[in-house]
């Protein structure tokens, strides 16, 4: 369903190898993405050195930057892809936090547009929709409001990045937390105590968050553009599937040092952390290429999705559905082993051509026994070859749910199993 | 198509990680293999240590053996699965040789019965016969097979396992490469030239290679009794999808060390090295569990199967077709910007939800620049909603082929992309 959605939307899909250079993810994912980075041996064979000259893919996003830059010529100019892969990171597990997980990513490239915000909220909201989610929100915020908001509460350009790294962290270590952390880095307690009240979305100006912000931010350029950039982003996904999930979120960080403009998270009541996140990535690409690229996107994290779908039994039954149409029996005659065997499979070889999903019970043991294995296995039908029926050019289907079991000439095998699968 | 054919054969999909911890993949596969595994740094950070803690997939098969291990008692007596995901190999990069690379396997566990193999072959024959290639060949030997020769030549067992990977190579670098190397492993020249000749196929016996093999191993018991087993295979898989394509080859010995039984390898004429190999493994669920579990399996190496399909032109045109229908222009009106862009993003949201799919053009750029774009992206239709459109609740579908431009209520904006996409 991720995949339709995206395709819907124009993306096409791309997959980049597992490993990337060692340097091309180093530096990406500021402080504490670089600690998570998995990195290999080099050649499978330097235990002795420990040198490391490839990592594994830590998102999908630094791979796409350096594919963009590598082959710049050969792409369109608005290059879109969705990119459905694993990911590797270096984390403590936890509930829907894996070592390895797979991320659902959509980028946009070339452009500076909010149409291209607006696109990718409507593309990831729809996807949600379409699992059946109806509950969720998406915060908003921008890299540059942060920066505005950070130098308006007195943060030396210098702190900012750690600053950004603390104020990330709000909702899981709370106001007091963030302090700590602020003035532990550096920062006077009562420009932390400033920063706290701007960011929190509190204080004094009392007013919808998007006018706040901009009223925060008026005589800071930047920032002021900034809120206007949000705004408009805001008022384009209004008419798109994102419409009324936007909350504008002050506070919202974004751990990922590459984010230049818009960013974006996604979260249910039911989960700490996020079921995706994304934003706008103005300078990544030229960290590679020598010249910028104006780039946009959003991840989702497909194993978080499945955490609280399973959690809320959102999930169809049919998905659960079994894999074996008919099992074919082998028929318990030592005397003529081999005959019995190719039986078996020439049948099996029949049932496979109309489609139909086949076991073949590998020894010949008695049937009550293949019976059973069928029956422990959920298979719907079995089918017989025995003497009678082979010397009469039959095959016998048995419905292992009633136990009704109807002999048939071997031509209508196939429909006999069908109707029977139709029955259920 | 490749899952398909699994599916239809009853095989269950499985995934497991890209890591296993490190000791799970040492000493499985030989002593090259060994050296071709991927390390991982421990916990990412142990750049001043060297110390490596897990290791990359290398292949389906030991990570499969892990898993049927360690939930033995959750899974079915006779369990099935196909598994389709890169592994990784330290490996000098070739023509259809890549260090990540997609293997698609099927595995079944708990039975010897020679079914087991029939099964697999007629699988992965049906496979590459559902792909469109009708030149191939499987070739069929037995490590017991390899062994009663080993014995027959007079090598000492504790060179069995180092002449079997020289052996190995006698396609590669020749029978006097093959006699070099296992001299220089310290064979005597006379027992390496019986090898040779044992092996190679050729020598006093001339005879149809399964009776020759039945001959050379007659005074040999566990030969003998791999002669015959190979014979109840061949027997049963040519009632199959594998029917005509097996060869008995003495000199097939598959370099991985887990093999016990019957191995197997499919080549074409025009790719040195194989689509694909597999074979019996008894003994291998066994390291890990302490009791064994007979166990046989076939991997496709996918990458090698596209390019022999690529170079021979084998993929339907309907595999290379586009991603988008249609694209949706911006009316180029600075005037009212943000009322254009929106209408952009409600008339995408329409033709979406008829099931196409869908760019749009973010920018607000001159619609000639806009068409330019679409037809260098190939897509064959772009919608317009100009001031007139607008004014008369119409959407105007330009053909980006013929040029031929029509006007439709928006309401018929999905039916008529649809028509034209029809008539392409």
């Amino acid at each position: 369903m991720v995949r339709r959605v995206y395709e819907r939307y124009g993306f096409e899909p791309l997959e980049t190898p597992a490993f990337e250079n060692i340097d091309t993810l180093l530096g990406k994912y500021g402080e504490e993405g670089n600690k998570l980075i998995f990195k290999i041996l080099k050649r499978g064979e330097h235990e002795g050195t420990g040198e490391a000259d490839l990592a594994l893919r830590y998102d999908l996003t630094v791979p796409l930057a350096r594919v963009v830059a590598q082959y710049q010529n050969e792409l369109p100019k608005f290059f879109k892809r969705y990119q459905i892969q694993p990911v590797w990171r270096a984390d403590r597990p936890a509930r829907g936090r894996f070592r390895e997980f797979y991320q659902c990513d959509i980028d946009a490239m070339g452009s500076t547009s909010p149409m291209v915000e607006a696109e990718i909220l409507s593309a990831v909201s729809e996807v949600l929709t379409a699992l059946g989610f109806n509950d969720f929100t998406i915060r908003l915020n921008h890299r540059a409001a942060l920066t505005g908001l950070l130098e308006t509460a007195g943060v030396a350009a210098s702190h900012h990045a750690e600053a950004l790294v603390a104020l990330d962290k709000l909702d899981k270590i709370g106001p007091e937390g963030v302090a700590a952390e602020l003035t532990s880095r550096g920062i006077d307690a009562d420009v932390a105590a400033q920063c706290l009240l701007l960011f929190s979305g509190k204080g004094s100006v009392d007013a919808p968050p998007l006018d706040r912000l901009a009223m925060l931010l008026r005589s800071h350029d930047a920032g002021a553009k900034a809120a206007a950039d949000l705004s408009e982003i805001v008022s384009l996904a209004e008419g798109t599937a994102a419409a009324g999930r936007i909350r504008i979120d002050p506070s919202l960080a974004r751990g990922l040092s590459y984010y230049t403009g818009a960013i974006m998270e996604i979260a249910v009541p039911d989960l700490a952390g996020s079921l995706g996140g994304g934003g706008r990535y103005d300078n990544l690409i030229g960290m590679f290429l020598g010249r910028d690229v104006p780039a946009c996107g959003f991840s989702l994290g497909l194993e978080r999705i499945i955490v609280v779908m399973t959690e809320r039994n959102m999930f169809p039954a049919t998905v659960a559905g079994g894999g074996v149409d008919v099992m074919v029996t082998i028929w318990n005659d030592e005397t003529k082993i081999d005959e019995c065997r190719a039986d078996a499979l020439a049948l099996a070889a029949l049932l496979r051509k109309g489609g139909l999903r086949v076991d073949v019970y590998p020894e010949a043991d008695k049937l009550g026994k293949q019976f059973k294995y069928a029956s422990s296995r959920n298979v719907p039908c079995v089918a017989i070859v025995g003497d009678d029926e082979r010397a009469q050019g039959l095959v016998a289907i048995k419905d292992m749910k009633s136990g009704e079991q109807t002999a048939h000439p071997r031509i209508d095998a196939v429909s006999a199993v069908a109707r029977k699968l139709e029955k259920l």
